[in-house]
């Protein structure tokens, strides 16, 4: 549970990042304003609060005991009076945001660890209408919030390092998995890798060796249950054998790069737009999108659950 | 348990690949016989079973029981006579795998399925000095074989539909999920994905935005945990909402190329090298090799029964 110092969240934004993050920090104990100007802000918070609380991964929650602590306030500035915590969610425009944080430090406390769950802004940017520009944290979320450990923390170069500290320790206290990057780069971490593998999945299909449910059952039939268990750079460390990584590059390095050389550079085409999702009909097809969710997310918590457990 | 008409299996060659294959193949009832000419090679095989009886995800097997129906034989052409299948596993040496192949099939029944584990081999080239070259067909499984589902079946564009059935039904009936490719290609699929996402994590440590060890912090709690449970193109589609991927195509494909001429082209150069492995010494100092290796097997197998049982 977050410490005494952090025990009022404000989450701006009901879309389905902000009610993640909401569902995640009432059932960690924390009192939640939701700040949405949506007339009907209510009613989406509390269908929000009974989609999320079943699949929290340290176990289902009561929405009706979560939503005594939660609050909806269609005015900013009353949303963070007092808040410790303000975690933004508003659409990816930046100078929506930056006004955002400009009327956010007007009413918050001096305290308060201004966070946004942006995946393509940089903080900087967010904070540049404040007297202090360096003081609005990244803390961007994988999909959903509520569920996934990891939250990329990206922090100006200026930011005070006990700034992101806190930011990390917040992120930590609500069972997240922050990790702090040395400094910013567009995309991130995560979704640069998953760009990276994306873009040889579709090569490979465009190609013609596998079909779109083909490369999806390779990846999770493989490559998938590797990285859930261990990291890619683990994997070939213990794939050197007791020699390790210095192993590994020592007899695969050259290798590695002529590989590189022919991997994919597909383009994103009508031809291929259409190859993909054709064949996305046909993998998917009979089942519905809330069937399909269910059963990603069943899956989803019983790999959380054993990685917890083991 | 594979039909009566596949009760025999050869394995050519007692390194990890061949010992995963053994143990998995006599857990499933078939009769093994190992081929190899090196001395201590009884020893070897019993050690591999010991080993590995105990992490085979339908549940730990007894090695005494397993080795009941284990044999091993250093003639190769006595080790396949009357064998149904047969898996070798030499070194990816082409001329050596041709010519193992070419005493294979003086010896061996005609309906015998062989099976090559090579990598990087095509097999055609590997059938090259048969009188029906198409016969070889690829089983290229994910290391370690007797646990991670994964088989790759690829065969040569001539070779009869009803013997890549019979590959693919052998597999599915010691429990692996075979995957058959349409056509060949260097790398297969697997390992192909792998040396994409590897690339960028190469590029993402060497321009200094994360460590090795965050890398793979990244990669576990995010991507890795999602591409367990669905791959990626289910993940998308899920992620288009209830317009599944045409909706997610139609509003982020034009992003997807420009985010891929960002990705990293990183040199494997000496600072490359030096700083993976300077890194991968940190991440991993104080946890020896068995520690690590018992510690991933331990997470990987939570994870398949975890995914067996949802």
């Amino acid at each position: 549970m977050p410490d005494a110092t952090q025990r009022t969240a404000t989450i701006i934004g009901a879309g389905t990042i902000g009610l993640g993050w909401t569902t995640l920090f009432l059932a960690h104990g924390l009192r939640v304003r939701v700040n949405s100007r949506r007339a009907d802000a209510e009613r989406i918070v509390r269908d929000g609060l009974a989609l999320f609380a079943p699949t929290l991964p340290g176990g289902a929650a009561d929405p009706a005991e979560l939503a005594t602590r939660l609050e909806v306030q269609p005015d900013l500035k009353r949303a963070v009076d007092g808040a410790d915590v303000v975690q933004e969610n508003a659409p990816e425009d930046l100078d929506l945001k930056r006004q955002i944080f400009a009327q956010v430090v007007e009413a918050a406390p001096e305290h308060t660890l201004l966070l946004s769950s942006t995946s393509s802004l940089l903080p900087d940017d967010l904070g540049a209408d404040l007297r202090d520009p360096a003081r609005v944290v990244v803390g961007h979320p994988f999909n959903p919030p509520h569920v996934i450990p990891l939250v990329e923390v990206v922090a100006s170069e200026r930011a005070d390092a006990a700034l992101v500290r806190r930011a990390e320790d917040f992120y930590r206290a609500v069972g997240k998995a922050p990790i702090v990057l040395a400094r910013s780069v567009p995309g991130f971490v995560a979704n640069r890798l998953q760009s990276a593998l994306l873009r040889e999945s579709i090569h490979l299909v465009r190609s013609g060796v596998v079909t779109v449910a083909q490369l999806d059952a390779v990846v999770v039939n493989s490559i998938g249950l590797r990285w859930a268990t261990v990291g890619p750079f683990q994997a070939f460390h213990l794939g050197g054998g007791p020699g390790g990584l210095r192993h590994w590059l020592a007899h695969l390095g050259v290798g590695l790069e002529a590989g590189w050389r022919g991997l994919g550079e597909p383009p994103m085409d009508e031809t291929t737009v259409r190859t993909l999702v054709d064949q996305a009909d046909d993998a998917f097809a009979g089942r519905t999108y809330p069937e399909l969710v269910a059963d990603r997310d069943a899956r989803q918590l019983a790999v959380l659950r054993a990685l917890a457990g083991s």
